[in-house]
C-alpha cells in the first residue's frame, strides 16, 4: 500500500513512462510495457504488476487473462523519472508466447533472429484458446 | 558490420522501438532509451550503441560528448519486434547524472525515493561544463 512521495514525469508519450520487468532472482529482462498514471499507482498500492495496454488502449493488470501475475520486490526509478525498472516475481512465462521472457530472440552474426530460450507453454496452455 | 534480415517494427510509437541497455557482465539495466530505424541499423554495424533522442530529436551516439561509450555484446529483440535489449560493455558511467546507472533510485516503503549507488563523476567531470 505505498503511495509514491514523487512525481513520475507523465507528460513524454502520450502520458506514458517505460517499465522495464526485471526477473528476480535472475535479473533477466522479461518484458518491456508502458505506465500510465493509474496504473503506476495501483502497482504500488496493490504490489501486483499493471501496466497500460498500448494496443488495447486499456489498463491491463499483468496476469488477468494467462494467470501469470508479477508480485513486486521492488521498483527503481531513472534519472529522469520517465522510465521504472520493476523487480518482480514472476509466475508462468512473462511472454504471451509462452517464454519465460519477450527477449528469447537473439540477433545472429549474419543478422538473423534466432531462439536462445525454450517455450514453457503454448498460447493455447495460457489463454485457453481465448486470447 | 551486421546487416538485420528481419524489421523492426518502427510504427508504433512515431518510429521508434525502445531500448533496454543492460550490463555485462552484471547484467544490471543502465538505461532505457529509444531507437529510430538509423540509430538501430549504425548500432549493429558499428557496434557502437546509438539512439534516438526525444529530447533533442536527433541522432544520439551514447559517449559522443561524455566519451562513456557503449560496446554491443549482444542484441535480443522482444516477440513484437518494437523492444530490444541491449547487452553492452559500459565505458565510465551510463547515466548523465553521473552514477553507473540511471536507475539509481528505489521507491522505499514510505513511498519516498532514495539513492542506493554511489556517484562514479559528477557532470561537470563527465561533460567539462558543457553539457
Amino acid at each position: 500500500m505505498t503511495q509514491p512521495q514523487f512525481q513520475p514525469d507523465f507528460a513524454k508519450a502520450g502520458g506514458l513512462i517505460t517499465a522495464v520487468t526485471v526477473d528476480v532472482p535472475t535479473g533477466e529482462v522479461l518484458m518491456v510495457a508502458y505506465m500510465n498514471e493509474e496504473s503506476f499507482r495501483l502497482t504500488l498500492e496493490t504490489g501486483k504488476a499493471h501496466y497500460w495496454s498500448r494496443s488495447r488502449q486499456k489498463l491491463w493488470k499483468k496476469g488477468e487473462s494467462s494467470g501469470n501475475m508479477q508480485d513486486l520486490v521492488e521498483m527503481r526509478m531513472d534519472c529522469d523519472l520517465d522510465a521504472v525498472v520493476l523487480r518482480v516475481r514472476q509466475t508462468g512465462p512473462a511472454c504471451h508466447e509462452g517464454f519465460h521472457s519477450c527477449f528469447y530472440r537473439t540477433v545472429a552474426e549474419d543478422g538473423s533472429l534466432v531462439e536462445i530460450a525454450e517455450r514453457e507453454m503454448t498460447p493455447e496452455q495460457m489463454y485457453g484458446g481465448a486470447k
